[in-house]
């Protein structure tokens, strides 16, 4: 089974041995955005400011959801995250709410897919709050940005699409 | 609060009463994709007809994750789904695999959360299995295609954009 | 086993049987609240005025909780919410935060304990989010307020302790 | 956001990071209590001796309760508690059942609040299997006893409010 | 696919239509048993009598589960039970405790998975209350005794057997 | 409360301090089997060959299943388990499907637990999803096959029936 590691010799799906893995530090930050109609973002950006915290809620989500990560993705491995952090930007020009998700960790395996978690659930529920007023609203651009520690080392999306 | 349902005059966060709402057939379709390397492209291509069956793995793994919906959207009503289907498109020449899952029920509330929490998973699951290979997977176009049922009546999105 | 309903004939914990019983609208109200030191509540009130909103966040928690109580209470019957609102009350004379959770379903068994859940999980997330400043708050008066709806009819705290 | 933990200095909720923070032993004791009527006292205390075990049931869910504490309480690290246990005292002359429940960890951070849920979900369930005989049934004095481990040192409430 | 209902024409999973199914009364009853050592038999007998009970912790972890099939089984059908009990029979001359679930429901789909979820966690957790005394415990003879409602009828596995 | 190690001194259920115990790689394998009618037996493995993978759906169920193995057992202490591997033999001659679970874990308590209910999780997955085929499939055999690391070091479960 070249490339992948969550499949054993015969092809069947496995959560791989991290026991002998050291713990390290290991750090991750994800991306990814929301594009909304006008109305959606003045509204969004109007109870930020106000009341009607739209993003307050996506981010009490993600953080929740970036928990349980190994519940949801069935080879994670389950672990403890010792920090989650989400923010958000709001780019005006484009109607476009963009979220960040960092997940940090002392232990034996990368937290990537926490903090691709985190951004996800963040966005499907800014979805959620808005969709009485628009329908045509779509996720994209969900990416990792950056991994640190482990044995794969550190990971930057811009030098990674640099050196392709 | 104008626009809003899940806040209430004062701008706090509710799980909207839907007690009188009538019980109707609602489904929902959402999609979705992810673009990958060609080396990861072509093992998942791979490894779906032959061994290692990533896509198998993240049917399974965007299915549970719909069931679960309201755990992970604070304001989602829970309901009891009554089909779950997620299907993927291997599209060659882009290095992209689409995913569309549909979800179904006979209740008072809809079920396009439902639909796009099964996408985002099961490309989470696609980005999980495959990340050993690269790091610079993107997930996008998520969207909902098209709802059925309930007072907001029918929404195909092709026909959304047409009338903007 | 006179009085219970959770036992058998034998004394065993079950899941009474409520098949026969007819759906009907029920509906819930429960409070409570936590006592903090007055650096606690006037940083709640100044931050759910402007920015760190601890009332905020303990609300999602309390309606997310009120969600999953079938799962927290051993012999609760699992059901679908079809609304959940949580209300909280700065009481400034006596450094009190009270908290109001009503829930409500169309459905065969009452949600005194959703509403109560609601509460409870509402309360402790204040009490995490402050506990930094102040390890002495306490959590008292937790009650149902009133249950509608169902066999036993209508119940309300006030006349209730009339009566006795 | 003078105070609070968990929030940033703009105000949002994060979880904070304890990445750098040691490894010790940490253990909290919480305790609160309900009172209930004399009839559901008697039957509770009858219960306890023979069969039909109310407080058995409480004890169970309020263990089960504290593991899944970091489910519940959206800013809370995730742990693996190293020790739980929920005791109960039976009040005779005031009709009130205490329980106390004690938490414990070699981790980074406090269990103070799986001690609290431990407390308030073996009460809330207590609530659950009485409440047929009575809804007037109330919850309160539920605090911090005591906590031991980590660099915030050693609280005693009653050394606390002797203090103050 | 012939006789598979799980999957579609393709081979893919899915969670099965019940959408237009009617809404029935259905009931199913599921028994198995473990085989203990005299010591632990004694232990368990004693315990259940007296303090220490084995078997009342082991039926509030099989309802609890079984309540929670549909997160665990990936195909199953979310469902809101209306009925679980769990009964234990002492067979002396074998050392075997016997476990039976019986699972009821109002809905569009039956109920064999949650009965058979319910004994399979309640021998889990008497394997696991007894484990410091025996390792070698099995656990076996786990089956649908019987099932009613819905479109497959009536099913009794004495008589099935029979007609084979 | 001789013998017992998840009873305190009074009979109460306690989750065992394992607080002191000493990190140490552990790990647990146990098996199982399901047997089936011919007819589901040639499906299965028809399937498995080609389309429609009971076996890989079973897998996938097992391994989520191992790893909230704390959230179904009441005492269980919660852990992260760093390898879970799930794998099915086809008994030709006695319709047969038997599954073997291994986890392991570096920690302070052993794993045995989440290998049974991997194992357990698996089986009721095969019937799920055979069941419109048959219902009279029995599940049994299911116990500890071995066990190393901690303080009550090995077990093999051929050698510990030798013994006796």
């Amino acid at each position: 089974m070249s490339g992948f590691t969550h499949f054993d010799a015969q092809g069947n799906a496995i959560m791989v041995d991290v026991t002998d893995k050291n713990i390290t530090e290991r750090c991750a930050t994800a991306s990814g955005c929301i594009r909304v109609s006008r109305e959606v973002f003045d509204a969004v950006k109007d109870g930020t400011a106000k009341k009607g915290d739209v993003l307050g809620t996506a981010r009490i989500a993600g953080i929740m959801a970036a928990k349980r990560t190994w519940e949801l993705i069935p080879l994670c491995h389950p672990l403890m995250l010792t920090k989650v952090t989400i923010d958000f930007v709001m780019e005006e020009e484009t109607c476009t709410i963009r979220c960040c998700c960092t997940a940090k960790l002392s232990g034996r395996t990368g937290v990537e897919m926490e903090a691709l978690t985190g951004v996800n659930v963040a966005l499907l529920t800014i979805y959620d709050m808005c969709k009485a007023m628009d329908r045509g609203m779509e996720m994209g651009e969900i990416h990792l940005e950056e991994k640190m520690g482990g044995k794969s080392g550190h990971f930057q999306r811009t030098e990674y699409f640099e050196k392709i």
